[in-house]
C-alpha cells in the first residue's frame, strides 16, 4: 500500500490490539477510502479489506478492478470472476489468516463495517461459526474523528466553495422570484461544480415557505415567493490530495434567506436561530462535551419560547462521511478535541409557516476552534447585500 | 398507506406465509421505497419499517421525518428524537408485535433488509436473542422482479432520455477533442437533467483510450484524443408516478465511439462485441435461463478470440436499484419472465489499449423483448451520423 495508507494500516493494527479483537474486515465505504484511498459504491459484488491484526491486509475484488487495485500498490489482491464463487475465494482468505485470539481460551473476535450490508454480514456469520463480532468504527472511529492537515485542507476548500455559491444565490435577490425550488437546486449543483466542487455531498435542499419546515424537504415543484423564507442546504465533495480519483471531504452549510420582506414574527425566530448558532460555535474547545455544544444551542431556542420547535441534534462529524462521529445531541459526553470538524446547525420548523435553520462546519483548535464556513448569516438578500 | 403501497404490503405478507418468516425489518433502501414509496438515504439514524405477517406495519423514524410520512398516510409511525433512545422504541414495537412462529415450537423468522448496516444488525439481534435472521430479498425478490407497467413506463422515459444524451454526444464528434473525461462526464449529466432526468444513476463513466480497458474507471483529466475510443456508460433517474417525491428508475446504456479514424484492430473488436450484443439480446424470451443469454453473448466473443477480455457478467437486472436480480451471469437457471427488465452489455478490455462496451436494458415481453435504448451502437462519430 502507497503511503500515507500503510501508516493508517499500521494505526489500525494498533487499535486492533488496543480493542482485543483479530480481524476488521471492509466493505465499500468510508472505512475502505480511509484505509486504502479507494472509493466505491456499495453493491451487492463481493469487495472486501482484511485487515488481521497479525499479517498481511488482503482484498477480495471482482476481476474488472484488478488493474485499479494493482496501481494503488495493495499487495494481496485475489480477484474474482463469473466463473469463481466469491465466498470460496473469502473463505480461502480467511483460512489464510489462521485467526488465532490472544487468549487462545476465548473465540476471536471480528470487526465489521458499520456500513456492510446484511447479505455480508450473513455471509461472514456462516464463515465464522465460532467467532463474535463488533463493529470497524470500535477500531477505527478514534483515528478517523481527529482530522489530520491534508483532511483539514479539504474540508477548508469544500467550506469555501460553498460559501462562495452561498453568496451567489443570496445576491441573486429578486432574481430568485418564480424559480422552483428544484430549479434552484439544480443551479446550486451547477454552480458548486463550476466552483470547483465534486458532486453534491447530499442531494441540495431548497425548502420555501411552509416546506421549510421539513428539515429534509426534497426540492420540488413549489416557485419561489417574495416575502417567504427560503432554507438553502448544501455542500460538495472536494477530493485531498491524498486518495486515489474522487476521495471526498464534503462541504456542509445551511443559510435561510428571504427575498423581500419576511413574515411578521420571522425576524425573531431567525435571530433566535442565529444568536443559538453564535453561542454555540463560541462554547466550542477541547474538553468541552459534545452535549454541552447542544445544550447552549438549545437553552438560547427555549429561552426564545420555540423549544418544541427545535426537532433536531444541534451537529454531527462530519469527514469521509457527510455525518460521523462526534455527534452533538443531548447528553454526548464525548471531550471535544483539537482536530475535531462538525457542524452546528440549530433550526426552528413551525408547521404549516416556515423553517429556518443556520449551519456551519467548524474545526476544534488547540483554543477553541475556526469556522470553516464565513458566508452572511443574515436574511437579506440582494446584490447589496454586505459582502 | 396510500394505494398502491397498501397493495404491496399486502402481497409482501402472503410472501412472508409463503417463506416462512414472522417479520420483515427494512432499512432506507429500494425495498422501502417499493413498500412505501418513501425516498431515503441510509444513515446512521434509526428508520426502519416493520411488517408483520399478521398486524399492522410500522415506522420507527426520527421526530423531522414526521409530516413527510404523515402525508404518506402510514398508520403507525413512532417518531423519536434527541431525548429518546431510538433502541428503546424498537423495542416497544417489537413487544407490540408478540412475534409467534407459526409453528410455535421454532423460533420466529426475522427478514432483515439486504441493505441494512451492519450498526442495525447488531440491534436486532441482542432485541431478538431467539430469533432465527433471513434477507428480505427472500419476500420481496419474487415481488419486484417483475415490473409492473408504471415502473416499466418509468424505465422506458429514463432509457429514451440515455438515448437523446447519447445521440447529441456522438453528433458532436470533432468538438470532443481535447475535452477531459472529467468535463464530458459533467457535460453529459447537465444534458441528463436537461433531458428531463433527475440525478445520475450512477458516476457517469468518459473512459477514453487506455482508460477503457477499465470497466469501472473514474472519469479524470485526460483529454480525448482523436482516433482513441471512448467509453461512455451513464443514465439518469426517472420518477414513476407512484412514489412520493423523488423515487427513482434509473436508464443505464453504454455507447463506445471514436472520432476520427480507430486503432488498426478496432473495428473487429466492436464488431465482435455489437454482434454478441445483437445476438444476446436476440437470445431473450420468457422460459430461457438467464445464464444463457450471457453464454451466447461471451460464445460470439470467445469466437473472435476475445474471450479472456470479456471480464465481467453480460448484465444485470435493473429496477429500484441500478444492479438487482436477474443477473446476467454464467450458469444461473433462473427462467426469464414477462416483466423482468435487465441490461446486456457485453464488453473487450485490452489492458493499456482501449476497452468496447455496448450495453441496452431490455424488457422480457410475452414473445421476446423489448429494447429501452435505441440509440445507434456503431462507433462512428459527428454530424453525420445516422440519427
Amino acid at each position: 500500500m502507497h503511503p500515507p495508507f500503510d501508516a493508517r494500516i499500521e494505526a489500525c493494527r494498533r487499535r486492533l490490539e488496543t480493542v482485543g479483537a483479530e480481524l476488521l474486515i471492509c466493505f465499500p465505504s468510508p472505512n475502505l477510502t480511509y484505509l486504502t484511498g479507494f472509493v466505491e459504491s456499495p453493491s451487492e459484488r463481493h469487495f472486501l479489506l482484511f485487515v488481521p491484526r497479525d499479517g498481511a491486509p488482503a482484498i477480495v475484488a471482482p476481476a474488472m478492478y484488478g488493474a485499479q487495485l494493482e496501481s494503488l500498490g495493495v499487495a494481496n489482491v485475489r480477484l474474482w470472476d463469473d466463473e469463481t464463487d466469491p465466498l470460496a475465494v473469502v473463505e480461502d482468505v480467511l483460512e489464510g489468516m489462521a485467526l488465532e485470539s490472544a487468549d487462545s481460551a476465548d473465540e476471536p473476535t471480528v470487526l465489521l463495517d458499520d456500513r456492510m450490508w446484511t447479505t455480508f454480514n450473513h455471509d461472514l456469520r456462516s464463515l465464522l461459526p465460532g467467532a463474535e463480532f463488533g463493529l470497524a468504527s470500535a477500531a477505527l472511529e478514534e483515528l478517523r474523528i481527529r482530522k489530520d492537515e491534508t483532511e483539514l485542507a479539504a474540508l477548508r476548500r469544500a467550506g469555501e466553495i460553498a460559501d462562495r455559491v452561498s453568496l451567489e444565490i443570496r445576491s441573486r435577490g429578486e432574481e430568485l422570484v418564480g424559480t422552483t425550488e428544484a430549479e434552484l437546486a439544480s443551479e446550486i449543483d451547477s454552480l458548486l461544480a463550476a466552483e470547483g466542487g465534486g458532486e453534491p455531498a447530499f442531494e441540495t435542499i431548497v425548502a420555501a415557505g411552509p416546506n421549510g419546515a421539513r428539515p429534509h424537504h426534497h426540492p420540488g415543484d413549489r416557485e419561489i415567493e417574495r416575502g417567504e423564507p427560503i432554507v438553502l442546504d448544501f455542500g460538495a465533495f472536494v477530493g485531498s490530495d491524498l486518495e486515489a480519483g474522487t476521495a471526498r471531504y464534503p462541504g456542509d452549510q445551511t443559510r435561510t434567506i428571504v427575498v423581500g420582506e419576511p413574515p411578521a414574527e420571522y425576524e425573531r425566530v431567525h435571530e433566535a436561530v442565529r444568536e443559538a448558532q453564535r453561542a454555540a460555535v463560541e462554547a466550542v474547545e477541547p474538553g468541552v462535551e459534545a452535549g454541552e455544544i447542544d445544550r447552549v444551542a438549545r437553552s438560547v431556542i427555549d429561552e426564545a419560547g420555540y423549544g418544541d420547535a427545535f426537532v433536531h441534534r444541534t451537529g454531527h462529524g462530519v469527514g469521509l462521511e457527510v455525518h460521523e462521529p462526534p455527534y452533538i445531541t443531548a447528553g454526548n459526553d464525548r471531550e471535544l478535541e483539537p482536530g475535531m470538524v462538525f457542524s452546528v446547525e440549530p433550526g426552528i420548523y413551525l408547521e404549516g409557516e416556515f423553517g429556518v435553520r443556520i449551519e456551519d462546519l467548524v474545526a476544534v483548535t488547540d483554543g477553541g476552534c475556526e469556522r470553516l464556513n464565513n458566508s452572511p448569516r443574515g436574511w437579506e438578500s440582494g446584490r447589496d447585500v454586505d459582502r
